[in-house]
């Protein structure tokens, strides 16, 4: 695939979680939007907090450093949850892949389930089926991506892709072969 | 000061926060406990929170390359705040503190407000005013420590320092003289 003249930009929608995170990195740009990656971070629920934030740091900066995506999306937690405690444990695991953008370089931003589920399909309480659909069609998808991390982590690139604020900011890239998947982990939404 | 050929333990307490957060580092063995360095690192809230949190990463790492403490120990967060988007927020920069930890390969421990005013006062209540004075005879300080931030971040020190189980873990260092303070801030405790 040649990216032509047009301008290109990866890219990077992650779900945040302490026991999966899911990504998604994105081309998107003239010749429309494909999926460069995709798949699901899964931390040993056994090691203790500290170590598997570790894991999570070194794990999503592996996934940053080996795409370069120009801006990531991270979901926003819930402030409502029925479990403060959790809340609180997923912020742990958010802040730290926060960290892991922003010391890359790479531009942070932020959206709340119900704006990529009204991105999305206009609806901000969409169902979980309405959303797999809607990624579907969006990115011309063989099948309904799976697991729930990679569409949730797919959803928000397709927000950030979107969104007009990133896309005005974004750079020229120099135009290089597309690789429409690049399997990770046996997780990856196929196409 | 000479170690002599008792353990001492190199320990430190952090007040974890957003806006500021407290530490303390306090060596302690056979020559009884001191403070090693205490004060606070304050982050700019004009920032971004990804950029705030490079900044946490950033001091707090600066600080426990320094003194190489043999474990940290970090507050735990309420998980029964009024404003849990609050408690949220603050665990990320919670998350961060704990990965600059673990990263360097010190041990983490966490502690519970409750725990360690029980272990300083006997009162798992004790107002600001009974903790500040609790850790100024701990330590025989001069003044009360301030800002809360420090008097926190020593609190957490002390109750590392009481807990068996890090201590029969802690390793010999060789002995060397003891700063009784190292200027950081404005906002240090005086002895």
């Amino acid at each position: 695939m040649d990216g032509g003249d047009r301008m290109d930009a990866v890219l990077c929608g992650i779900d945040p979680g302490l026991g999966t995170s899911g990504y998604a990195v994105i081309r998107t740009g003239g010749e429309g939007t494909a999926v460069v990656d995709a798949g699901v971070c899964r931390f040993d629920p056994k090691l203790p907090l500290a170590e598997r934030l570790v894991a999570i740091d070194h794990d999503i900066s592996a996934i940053l450093n080996e795409h370069h995506p120009e801006v990531v999306a991270v979901e926003q937690l819930y402030s409502h949850y029925n479990h403060p405690r959790t809340a609180i444990l997923m912020g742990h695991a958010r802040g730290v892949i926060l960290l892991a953008a922003a010391r890359l370089g790479i531009e942070v931003h932020s959206y709340s389930a119900t704006r990529i589920k009204r991105y999305l399909t206009g609806n901000g309480r969409a169902t979980k089926a309405q959303m797999q659909r809607a990624i579907q069609l969006t990115l011309g998808l063989l099948t309904i991506p799976e697991p729930a991390d990679v569409a949730d982590a797919l959803a928000i690139a397709l927000c950030l892709a979107g969104d007009n604020t990133p896309r005005s900011k974004i750079k020229d890239r120099s135009p290089k072969n597309i690789p429409i998947f690049d399997l990770r982990t046996s997780d990856m939404v196929r196409r």
